[in-house]
């Protein structure tokens, strides 16, 4: 089994609207540590919101605009206990505030999610593949709280090139019984990897894993939301 | 920003009652990629349990045996359909089958969590800190499923010198505005981390986390625990 190196992606100036963001990893990727076959790019999506436009003013920096602003994200509100709001997206993603951040937005200011985190993922994917000739993989990443489990983890929201779920069903243990439940969500535990090397609070908004052996695919995001027919929680 | 590396700990020979666990991982460390400090020596609970005991032989193969287990080890019942039971341990995790698993189990055979995973990560930190001379923590894994997201993940359950929160709380990002909910569950992310190197079905049970920073702590892992009164989902 080879060793992993997760490589941080510094020196990516602040993204505006109308940025490249391929162009702004790709240019920090070239003044470190390039890419290599194999390689997965991770990137939070608040560079790639900024990029794309995905940034509200609001009214005021108070709770009601916010408020506001939360409900018009969701498509549906799963639970909601004084200031907290939990709530799907029109993506699928059932998280905190429908995925609206005012940290790391500027003051008034909220973020949203990428309209569309796969074809964001996708694009750079093309783009950095191009640019360094390497066959490479995009996860694009956000923060989510966990039910029971106090602290946030970073978890993907976009990919592009990688099998999202590692399903090992099937395959056997090392004494020959067939596991039984093995699906792995290798991309979130990716992104929960790259956190490590990137933080909440220091402005390294990407990274490389290196040396994974990962399962090519076409597949989107939506393979990880689990089906409200098999979901005991909403 | 450091590079991070994560090294699979190989050669760990199946565990049997009675073993020493901080010897059968540290000679394949001492083989392998030894310990220097700041090291996260991360190890799945299942080779702790088996050295500790915490196995049980089934009357039979069959789910009617596995399930008065999983009922003799929860002090919850969460939810229940079919044959899914999401229950409450006594450690007070929450989990499918409260954490009994059969794979990697051998024939009619489960394994148990074990009985204090802090207790056997602080062994293993204490014989192994001594061995190598380094400051290191240990981190004590499972396998878990989540809410909504389909696919498992590794996450911490024992803990050892390391906080298993890192509250970024009263922190700024990167516009100088205080950060309202920074509570990264490091440990968590860790587990994962590990997990893309030692799979479910490799038999490679530990690994090294190397280049981190990581803030020292005695805390246990309790503190990851959402209390019920913040629960909106029990």
């Amino acid at each position: 089994m080879a060793v992993l190196t997760i490589l941080p992606v510094e020196g990516i100036p602040e993204a505006r609207p109308g940025d490249d963001v391929a162009a702004l990893v790709g240019d920090a990727l070239a003044a470190g540590p390039g890419l290599v076959d194999g390689d997965v790019v991770v990137v939070t999506h608040k560079v790639i919101s900024k990029a794309e436009g995905q940034i509200v003013e609001l009214t005021d920096d108070g709770p009601d605009s916010h408020r506001f602003l939360v409900e018009q994200e969701s498509v549906r509100i799963i639970r909601r206990r004084g200031p907290l709001v939990i709530a799907q997206t029109r993506h699928g993603f059932i998280c905190a505030n429908a995925g609206v951040d005012r940290s790391n937005a500027g003051p008034a200011r909220a973020i949203l999610l990428p309209e569309d985190p796969d074809r964001s993922a996708n694009r750079i994917r093309t783009r950095l593949a191009h640019r360094f000739g390497a066959t490479i993989a995009v996860v694009v990443t956000d923060t989510f709280g966990r039910v029971w489990r106090r602290g946030l983890v970073d978890v993907a929201i976009g990919v592009a090139g990688i099998a999202p779920i590692d399903d090992l069903r099937g395959s056997t243990d090392t004494y020959g019984k067939v596991l039984e439940v093995s699906e792995v969500a290798t991309v979130d535990e990716i992104a929960a990897a790259a956190d490590l090397v990137m933080g909440k609070a220091t402005g390294v908004p990407a990274a490389v894993v290196r040396g994974l052996e990962w399962k090519a695919s076409s597949d989107g995001i939506d393979v990880l939301i689990r089906p409200p027919s098999e979901d005991l929680f909403r």
